[in-house]
């Protein structure tokens, strides 16, 4: 054998191996699971022993939809938020120039708030013109709504003239992020491998992740490339399965013409479904609606396609057999899209494509129902309760409120539920995910959110893991530790069923294992 | 719609369709579920609507070993087994002489018995010359110990000498099978479509069949062709998965390097798992057992090959990635295929390839586990215990006994069964196979055997549905009867859960479908 872990508690999820505290693993596969003494009586010289003590054992945790690369992109912004002057944040700064003057990037900073640093004074131009006046630098504020930017990240985003002093407000913005320099093949393998190092520690074995966005209208050609030269360089330590996010028919057209289809396989990297975003969110009031929002009654959301636009690209995907993962938080979009599946469904039923609805918030019980009669996935993310629980209310009103984030209702329709963060959105920590899913209260706050609608503690893992791998066509050989399923383990430092549910946060991930290498490992 | 089946009892066996009287299918395709009326607002003008009058329908049957081409060869024999005198089977074997003549075959005939004729006379060489003296004519006595030829099958059997009256007795009977012409392509298909209608009407939509050693010496290759050739031009009406029986070392590399892999897929024909058997049956006492015979204290059975020939044949298959399904009826023969099979995988483990036990009958409880803890599939036939309820423990013992057939036990550890016929051994009726899996009871005798060690209906019906779809690696298109699963149906008169379990074998097929390919229908 290869490893052996043992003197654990391992969660298999498999009721043939129900009992067992060690696991034999060998050329990145599940070799054989059972006592401390059978699996060490399988050990040989080269074998490495890893002794659990006591520890406990989970399927790798699979996160069902996020933004890879993207998080990757703002985990290199400077953080900062924990800065208590303007002084340090220029210290900050101006201790990265020469690195990202040497690869000729942006320098990008994020999260300060002027009203904590004792000067009390927003930056200005001048101020960062100090930091260099050859790299561009922008810092924005924690808001959000405001940027401010050197004379060199002016110049090239054209807003010397519109923005003298470097301060840049609201949609203004945008002229910046199109200026700044998209990724070129290096870049995106490294942000790839960041990105990577980051889920390995969070426990995750495999992503399922939309990042042609961060490519516009490229059809996510240099991605697809950067994801597969990494697999075959055997420099993936994470499963990747690619939500393929195409704007337009020609886009779809020109994706499929390429020859791609879901399941396409490159080993640590696959071609997942197609990813449409038919409506925007709740808290912006853009998640489209059937009737208008209750604090907002001049507006029902914003539809990002016409009915018809919208089943053109579902029907085509449906003729080429594309499985399909559709972005709707409003109960309007929902019901934009149920009618298109449904239609491309009965048209031209095809075996297994296992569609599904990514978010799939705001919903009504009947639409609900069709979830199940179309047989499809819900993609959903436990912890956006957390902010989620203060608005719906107020946007839907408490009828509808009533039935929307309702995944106990969806177990008990057999419908398949994959979780996941949509990282950025939220960081892909897979604990405080897995608690929310459970107990829908918000620890600080202590409030609740129809709690009666979370899930069992058994149910939010297979989530985060069997359902997870179902969603990507690999349950046979990922989601449970099996005899025979690739060895893909989370190794957390407690029994989540031996704690309160609302210490499951708490818990710690050390040591992650992808197909029987150890990507991240913090005991000895 | 294509066809809409309503105002039935769909026991769907997913619990995310628990309820429901009508079936949409498409495209060969389960469209959707449901009541009667919302089934048939989807019905179009060119719809067809199935009255199913409160059948009913269950996944389509799947028998997970037979042999099938064999079985259609069997049927092509003259059944003399009814024939009342000598006169009424030269009659009956006289009918079919000119239509062998043209095919240039043998007149093959069996299960007579001359104490049932009038005449209580043996047919002589000189009556089956009277039958033809073109056509080879052999008769086989129900007994199989002894056959009668006539002139011309002497001759080319090479037998004028040693049995001049025409009656051949026991081994000798070999000469003659050795030469009967083997079956062209063109019979080949004829065979395969006869098996594919017999198996229709007894509601299978899929057989796993062991037919290499028909050709023997040919590695399956005529065979191959036959089925694909017949599934290209969409005249299977069976799904086929091949069970590929390779007897020697060297067959399998000419198999390998032919390109040859489990799971090769050409529509309704796929390649299965390496098929090797080991031993023989307990009835002939040459099924291999660790200790000798209770009734024949000479001799423990026979193994077919040395532990250094299996190793060899099982390591190569998995290193190739080749699923396994290894004929093994005496414990003799487990215990040399499960170290077989254990060094195989701790050596060279690899995800997925789901290897099995055809027969599994004689065994220890410490062998039962290694089924877990290899995940090992059984292949049970549960009629086999008709007869083998009489001579087990004579042949075994009372303690081995115990321990032997133990689906139940199987069952609690979580091991995948799978259910069949092996097909001519017993009639590929499932639903006396499936009242065997329950009961355990000889309906005639009335007698039982560890009817503690039973499946209950539900798993029955799934060993012969959905573990069935599992061994082939199908679970996920088929198995169930769930929307965008293929359209595999068995619609039966009458609710098997509403029945005493002993009527369960008097349960009528009425209609199968296959892929939305209605192949057999007895109601309007």
């Amino acid at each position: 054998m290869d490893t052996i872990f043992y003197n654990g508690t391992i969660y298999t999820q498999d009721q043939a191996y129900p009992a067992c505290s060690a696991i034999a693993v060998k050329n990145g596969v599940i070799a054989a699971l059972g006592s401390d003494q059978e699996m060490l009586a399988l050990a040989s010289s080269r074998t490495e022993r890893i002794d659990l003590a006591g520890r406990f054992v989970v399927p790798g945790f699979i996160d069902s939809h996020l933004h890879f690369i993207y998080d990757a992109m703002v985990r290199r912004t400077i953080d900062l938020s924990e800065t208590k002057s303007l002084s340090e944040a220029m210290e900050l700064c101006r201790g990265r120039v020469s690195e990202i003057s040497e690869k000729g990037g942006w320098l990008l900073a994020g999260g300060f708030n002027q009203d904590d640093w004792i000067e009390k004074t927003m930056p200005t131009r001048t101020d960062l013109d100090a930091i260099s006046e050859e790299v561009p630098v922008v810092l924005q504020r924690a808001c959000l709504h405001i940027s401010v930017c050197n004379t060199k990240a002016l110049a090239l985003s054209g807003l010397l003239e519109s923005c003298p002093d470097g301060i840049v407000r609201e949609q203004m913005q945008n002229a910046i992020s199109e200026a700044e320099p998209l990724p070129d093949l290096d870049e995106l393998k490294e942000l790839i491998q960041d990105a990577a190092r980051a889920a390995a520690r969070a426990g995750i074995t495999e992503v399922h992740t939309d990042d042609f966005t961060v490519l516009p209208g490229t059809c996510g050609k240099l991605i697809l490339q950067a994801y597969r030269e990494l697999s075959e360089a055997g420099k993936l330590d994470v499963r990747i399965y690619e939500q393929c996010n195409l704007e337009t028919l020609p886009e779809l057209k020109q994706f499929l013409a390429a020859g791609h289809r879901t399941g396409d396989d490159y080993g640590f990297f696959r071609i997942g479904p197609l990813k449409i975003i038919t409506d925007g969110s709740l808290g912006a009031h853009t998640a489209a609606m059937l009737a208008p929002y209750c604090n907002a009654p001049e507006t029902c959301g914003v539809l990002n396609y016409t009915d018809e636009k919208l089943q053109e690209m579902i029907s085509l995907a449906q003729e080429y057999g594309m499985q399909m993962a559709i972005h709707c938080i409003g109960d309007g979009a929902l019901e934009q899209t149920l009618n298109a599946l449904r239609r491309a469904h009965y048209e031209n039923p095809k075996a297994n494509l296992r569609h599904g609805i990514v978010h799939c918030q705001i919903m009504s019980e009947k639409q609900q129902d069709w979830f199940q009669k179309l047989n499809l996935l819900a993609y959903i993310q436990p912890i956006f309760v957390r902010y989620d629980m203060h608005i719906v209310e107020d946007c839907v009103g408490e009828e509808l409120e009533a039935t929307s984030y309702n995944w106990r209702r969806f177990a008990e329709l057999g419908v398949h539920q994959c979780a996941g963060s949509d990282c950025p959105v939220e960081k892909f920590d897979i604990l405080p995910n897995l608690q929310y899913a459970v107990t829908r209260k918000d620890p600080v706050s202590g409030k609740t959110w129809y709690p009666q609608y979370g899930l069992t503690l058994e149910e939010a893992l297979q989530a985060f893991t069997y359902e997870g791998a179902y969603a990507g066509f690999s349950e046979d050989v990922r989601g449970t530790i099996s005899v025979g399923k690739y060895a893909d383990l989370t190794v957390l430092d407690r029994n989540l069923f031996e704690i309160p549910v609302e210490e499951i946060s708490g818990a710690k991930v050390v040591l992650t294992m992808t197909g029987g290498k150890v990507t991240y490992r913090a005991i000895s």
